[in-house]
């Protein structure tokens, strides 16, 4: 059915696992997705490569990218920028793979503005009591980090109806084909097929006037 | 995530396999769905059993039960009468069944406009072509019958874009998989899970202020 990709936008609570989802969905379908790599002013954690978690820029660079209109979109989150390079993007889809970018909800809603057709998927766990654990249990963050995400998490909470699906990550492997299973699906969307819809008619017309 | 069930109306050219997906379907996942069965004035053909594939009703018995009021909709469709019994598909609906209805284009926009929480799935093949050999192919009807199901095709075929996703029918199996995914999926939608949602808010607001 439709063969141009579809562009997908992860958003979810921090601690709810959208990073370890997405990596999942790549190893196991690395010929359906492609994964954008956003650029950012915030500093590497340890472990992040230049290029695979993110492109690292500092603010002078971000703010040329924003100037020169490289970016799809751009959000400041807390005291940094965070933002989606065009070019690859539109290459992906051309080439038939669904791009996910993994963003806050601040650019998702961006996002859905500039391509109505994006599909939004909400990354979250069943309550706050498990995503608490999940978020100390990484033993990354100070209490104090922990607390302001789980305030970030309270305020984006606002803004889940404005995505398409809701994931609630209990099983990383269950959840990792729900997503593959989403996405599959909205390639049969009617709203996706019009270019079939009509070939499919004329065919039937065609075939009528022709017998 | 959505626990009441989504009523679910299964559409598609005649000829393109909706009847042999659902049973297989049913078979499939017998604890997921309820087959609605409908009410018609039609004839059984040969094979047909009062209670599985319809309720085989008079005329008479049926214009009694327009007027009670005992169906979601029905419609007139060549000569004859075909309907959907409400109470049986309110019972599973509430019991946390998916209920699939198999109606025709009239019938489902008519669900559609009483039920917009409905999910209408259209089947259909790649091409007129394949709709024709699988029409010939079954030795049930003559060739006239034939020509008018296409023309009621071409007709359908009008209307496609009133449904929700299109399935391309192409090996019984994989359709089958396929329209289990797409109700499956539909139960994660954002829309169908606003009391998740509300839950959820509220959890992690109470959860911050109690810490």
């Amino acid at each position: 059915m439709a063969k141009e990709g579809i562009l997908i936008v992860f958003s979810g609570f921090s601690g709810a696992g959208k990073g370890t989802i997405m990596k999942e969905l790549l190893k196991r379908y690395p010929e359906t997705y492609a994964l954008s790599v956003s650029a950012t002013t915030r500093s590497p954690r340890p472990g992040e490569t230049e290029g695979i978690e993110y492109f690292f820029k500092t603010r002078e660079e971000f703010e040329k990218m924003i100037e020169k209109e490289e970016l799809i979109e751009y959000a400041r989150y807390v005291e940094n920028y965070y933002g989606t390079p065009k070019a690859y993007v539109e290459e992906q889809l051309l080439a038939g793979k669904d791009v996910i970018l993994e963003i806050e909800i601040q650019g998702a809603l961006n996002i859905k503005k500039m391509f109505p057709q994006a599909l939004l998927l909400f990354v979250t766990t069943w309550d706050g009591k498990t995503l608490k654990e999940r978020l100390l249990g990484r033993g990354t963050e100070t209490l104090d980090v922990v607390q302001a995400r789980l305030l970030r998490a309270g305020e984006e909470s606002q803004g889940m109806e404005n995505y398409d699906y809701l994931v609630v990550n209990e099983d990383l492997g269950r959840t990792v084909e729900q997503v593959h299973s989403i996405i599959c699906s909205e390639h049969m969307r009617v709203s996706r097929n019009t270019e079939f819809i009509h070939h499919i008619r004329e065919d039937l017309n065609n075939f009528l006037k022709g017998d």
